[in-house]
């Protein structure tokens, strides 16, 4: 019986999760959850389904409002970062979901590290603030980190059972997103409802918006550097409109090891939660021969610079990641909020990248400051800007 | 420093993996050569390049001939059938690579077995003859049998690291031939000149005919039984015509694991030698973008039915799988000297299939009486054939 802590419960991520353990009742127990508490209703269902012993908000106020909804015996109900904190190093659990959005994530899957725990890690925005000292306690702590990015399952199970030392680079393929085919003019013009209409994953808004720039296949980039011990320049890209083959490992000999399914989060989700044991996962099987075909091209880092930004901050060290991933959450959700145009969101992050940097952070306290820092900036950008500078709303 | 006997060192396997090893002069050392003798001049050559302790010819007469091209101190000159039975067990090698055609290939490679060597296998023909007594005797003497077949090395390598009971079942990958586009009807018109046209490989001519007719995957579906130990309905085929994925696995929660590679044979006679270490092959990189796409289709049995009478030798035991064989040898010679028009192969083969089957062979003689008898029977039908029962030959 594998013992569970999901951060994140009610994303996307967090609720796939919870929907495939409970189709294990033998094999897995969920020991707390945590969530940002926005939806409350939805946190006392998961609660009245899962019997967690321990539940927290990242939103103090909400947690009033949780009790109110559960009767009692209600599980131990912690708020604030401190409270996810305390979940993750406290409740005991074998498996700790890391799949909360953005930097919020970032202290609990530290402290779920340092209490020793198995990270399954959904949230690659914690290994791009923070990769170095992540993977530093990871060692020194004998933990196992494991993907939940369907790419990053891909280049694990495709680096299982082959020599490390061989591996000579990795591909990440990339969907492209829902403007792969738009000419770079058409750019300026899109709206958050266009970006949301992604071409084949259904995931939340922010990576859906992070798939359109690219920016999420330059975030995991940095993420394989650091899960992987890869060099850079052994990280390449591909695109592949159709989201099958997840990702690809070639070694020396010419040999490449890819692995393929269809787009459903549900396999890397259930293999971070198994492995290394594989279990039967309620999705139809990969029909190439009715998928037809595969394709497969060059990204375009004209028509999407997310990409080069986001090698030119891992180029630049550990503090260019941080203000990298900080200035990308702030524009997106700029972005979102019809504030700013598309192609903005590249001149805003690429506008933090060129200031001044901090020296390499040295304690996951310096990433948050210089996150704060970076956010903060940004933030005094947007307000030059004007009221809604997007174009064609859609709405 | 590996020692290696060569079976088959004048074809096209034998040949790359003697260029390949002797860019590796530190690692591998040849020990022994066997050739049909049908070229000794190749054969004088490939000695005085590598210096062999021994060599072997399955044709007598040409020995005397080889000794007369090669300077003292010659090598241990052996003839016939029991001369490569004599170099596999007594020259002392790590490795043999079985890379004879057809059946010749049967006790020089079971003597290897029974040797302790490990045998890398680029003959099928001798687990589609005798895949039972060869895979009992590979655990008896806790050898390891190492496909050279890229379809079956991807196999390999994509069950590396994994659990072999999460294995659901696995796709070997065909090119489809040079008729995969062809009517149905004007297959009865194809010319040995035509067949041997093959879209991706450069292979030798049997194995390029059975690509025409699909019978060289359905032997892969009978040596993948014998390989892997799979259940015959485990093994699926997929018509690929890039021949970039070479083959794929799929795992119990859906995860596919495939191996993909240029369409060079130097990958996989590599790795069989160099296993399960990998060392860089002088063949350019797999460049997806520059490939495009990748397409995938079901086979069409009702224009190949060698498929189909593959599965059904395979569903009826050892005997009719070794008919299979010698019968589909004997037609595809005659077609190949314009004896037979293309659609009799398979003609030859389901009429040689449909009498009365021997028992399940129980020893490698029965299996030899068996393919002896069935060549007899199907050079006896084709005596019933025209001399040249093609049109529309070409040369």
């Amino acid at each position: 019986m594998k013992r569970l802590t999901v951060l994140g419960a009610t994303g996307s991520v967090g609720r796939r999760a919870l929907e495939l353990v409970a189709t294990f009742p033998d094999e897995f127990k969920v020991q707390g959850l945590a969530a940002r508490g926005s939806n409350v209703e939805v946190v006392a269902d998961l609660c009245r389904r899962h019997r967690p012993t321990a539940v927290a908000l990242l939103e103090s106020a909400a947690v009033d409002a949780l009790a109110r909804l559960l009767p009692a015996p209600r599980p131990e109900l912690l708020s604030g970062p401190e409270g996810l904190v305390a979940l993750t190093s406290r409740v005991d659990a074998d498996v700790v979901l890391s799949a909360l959005v953005g930097a919020a994530g970032l202290l609990p899957t530290m402290a779920a590290i340092q209490a020793g725990r198995t990270v399954a890690l959904a949230n690659k925005e914690v290994l791009v603030m923070a990769g170095a000292l992540m993977t530093a306690a990871v060692r020194a702590r004998k933990v196992a980190l494991l993907p939940v990015d369907s790419e990053h399952s891909a280049i694990l199970q495709c680096l299982l059972g082959h020599n490390r030392s061989e591996v000579r680079r990795i591909f990440l393929t990339a969907s492209g997103g829902p403007f792969r085919q738009y000419a770079v003019e058409q750019l300026a013009h899109v709206t958050a409802a266009d970006a949301l209409k992604h071409p084949t994953w259904k995931m939340g808004a922010k990576i859906t918006v992070d798939s359109a720039t690219l920016m999420n296949k330059g975030l995991e980039i940095i993420e394989a550097r650091w899960l992987f011990d890869l060099a850079p320049e052994q990280i390449d890209v591909l695109v592949h409109p159709q989201s099958i083959v997840h990702s690809m490992v070639e070694y020396l000999d010419g040999s490449v090891i890819a692995q393929l399914g269809v787009t459903d989060m549900a396999i890397p989700i259930l293999y971070a939660l198994t492995y290394p044991a594989r279990r039967p996962c309620p999705v139809p099987s990969l029909d190439l021969a009715r998928v037809g075909q595969l394709t497969f091209s060059e990204p375009d880092t004209r028509k999407f610079p997310c990409l080069t930004l986001a090698r030119r901050a891992l180029s630049q060290g550990g503090a260019a990641s941080v203000v990298l991933n900080a200035a990308n959450e702030v524009a997106v959700a700029a972005f979102l909020e019809d504030r700013i145009r598309f192609t903005q969101i590249s001149e805003l992050i690429a506008e933090a990248l060129e200031r001044e940097l901090a020296r390499e952070p040295g304690s996951i306290e310096e990433c948050v400051a210089i996150d704060g820092e970076t956010r903060r900036f940004v933030r005094e950008q947007l307000l030059g800007q004007p009221a809604s500078a997007g174009s064609g709303r859609s709405g």
